[in-house]
């Protein structure tokens, strides 16, 4: 984070012709923004948005509506521009990259011990690193992975504590039987990995899925690429909870694009610190609600670059 | 409105792939966009961002931290693309057109008695309504006042009852002195002006302005043309409630853009009963909250008409 270029772009604000804060948030915003660039006055000009999928082995005991066919199947979806996030990417002009990470193998029942290898956590959190367009003005992560909202939920009771029941959500829309499956495998998850609650990556590994490891992979790539980052729904959020209890300020990048409709995900923003951009109840994932406040950042930067000052525009100040 | 082709988008939406409400609001934002238009498939091509000036003999009271000439100058300002308007509408894609009402005669100080005569408040009722892009498939209207807060508010007292310190805020920044002195301008507008409380259209003629009646004139035209509105701040709130209180569902074609941080439009939005689509603490008017809630629309209407069904895309069913 560069002081200089945020002090700079905080100077230049207060010049704009606007009463001092009236743009509200988009203000704070494109002080952040210029200071996590190094760029006093910056546009968005190559905004990613980066959608990982995995399976999950837990899917065989019955927590989600869906079959777990239909992550492959999104996929396939996505490849054709069918799904929510391909045209949310497109009205907010970003690139949209897919990747399925072995949706073939899916990540062991964490009910039966961890859902990964080492070597399949670091494969994951290598290809979110490697998925990141370096050259990307602004990453936002998401993902498909029927069952991942119970893998999500067990990652934040190991990562942050509290029962399962104040974690577990309806998904894509289980019955309250299947909620209270949902708690009950989350439960067995955590007694079949007394391990996960030693370090946050030991919870990544055991409780975790490909996509989620590959979400905190990607995060972690923005943050040594200087590249902002806006975070989606509860699942991603679990993702950046490993690397907000590995190191505290690590997602000091990151802002919340958007406040979900699943149970858990504001209790998870709390716990970061985070105050989401949008609250308009999406609940889908795929990177979806983050993608929609792409032009909220656009907005901000285009106010901060492109108008005048009270002195370049003969205006009189209070 | 066509419940016909409201009826037919939410027969799509439920095709679509996604669990059924995972988009949240942009669904319903959608189905109720084709109700207004009357087409069951549609994309927002020509939105269109009108703002009104007008000035207020009031300003002679303290109301504001702005002298009066920062109305014309602003005008300027957005004629020369420097406002934060300016930069809002581009990022959305809007069509941004400005409309000076009689600068140099502003309307009467209300303390005294009516800001404006029948006559003035026909001719700016007017200019509001021709205004409006009859092509334009989306409308946000907006202002630009020094001293138009007090204004609102005394509308806003007239129209809905209470105290004026229930609905005076700090507009452009004014301090704790000069926001008892709005209050005060408000109660004395009141008193000096028995028949405000006769009917709306006489709270608008003795309390408003005239960017204020056009406003209203330019949502009244807009719904004669099936044109969804987006609402802005407490101004544009102000305006609406007058056609609000003549005739109930009134303001069915206008969704709020946003809630801003002006002390009462939270409050006026609770009278209107409308839940705004962004929350990010803006308190600037010139359209600008409800500018930037644009793409909110575009994007639900792209999720809307280029999604995938289950069916196109062979994803499995829920």
């Amino acid at each position: 984070f560069d002081a200089a270029s945020a002090a700079l772009a905080r100077e230049r604000d207060a010049s704009l012709t606007k009463p001092p804060g009236a743009l509200g948030r988009l203000e704070d915003l494109a002080i952040w923004y210029a200071g996590w660039r190094g760029a006093p006055l910056t546009a968005l000009a190559r905004p990613q948005v980066a959608v990982f999928a995995g399976n999950h082995g837990i899917t065989a005991r019955g927590v989600s509506a869906f079959p777990a066919e239909v992550t492959a199947q999104m996929v396939e979806n996505f490849r054709h521009g069918g799904a929510a996030v391909n045209q949310l990417a497109a009205v907010a002009g970003a690139t949209l990259t897919v990747h399925a990470l072995e949706l073939d193998r899916p990540v062991a029942d964490f009910t039966l011990g961890p859902a990964m290898t080492e070597a399949e956590l670091v494969a994951a959190l290598r290809t979110g690193w490697d998925a990141v367009d370096p050259e990307a003005d602004l990453l936002v992560t998401g993902e498909m992975g029927i069952g991942n909202t119970t893998s999500a939920a067990a990652l934040a009771t190991a990562l942050w504590g509290g029962d399962p029941e104040g974690w577990v959500g309806r998904g894509t829309g289980i019955d309250d039987a299947g909620l209270a499956r949902k708690a009950e495998v989350v439960r067995a998850g955590i007694s079949a990995n007394p391990e996960a609650l030693a370090t946050p990556l030991a919870a990544l590994r055991c409780l975790g899925g490909r996509e989620i490891a590959a979400m905190a992979g990607a995060m972690a790539r923005a943050r040594a690429a200087r590249i902002p980052v806006l975070l989606d729904g509860f699942i991603t959020c679990a993702a950046a909870s490993v690397l907000a209890r590995m190191a505290p300020g690590a997602l000091d990048h990151c802002l919340a694009g958007h406040v979900s409709a699943e149970a858990g995900h504001g209790k998870l923003l709390e716990r970061l610190g985070k105050q989401p951009l949008l609250a308009l109840g999406l609940r889908l994932g795929e990177a979806s609600g983050a993608a929609l406040a792409i032009p909220v950042v656009r907005a901000a930067l285009a106010c901060h670059t492109g108008m005048a000052s009270f002195a370049e525009a003969g205006v009189s100040d209070a």
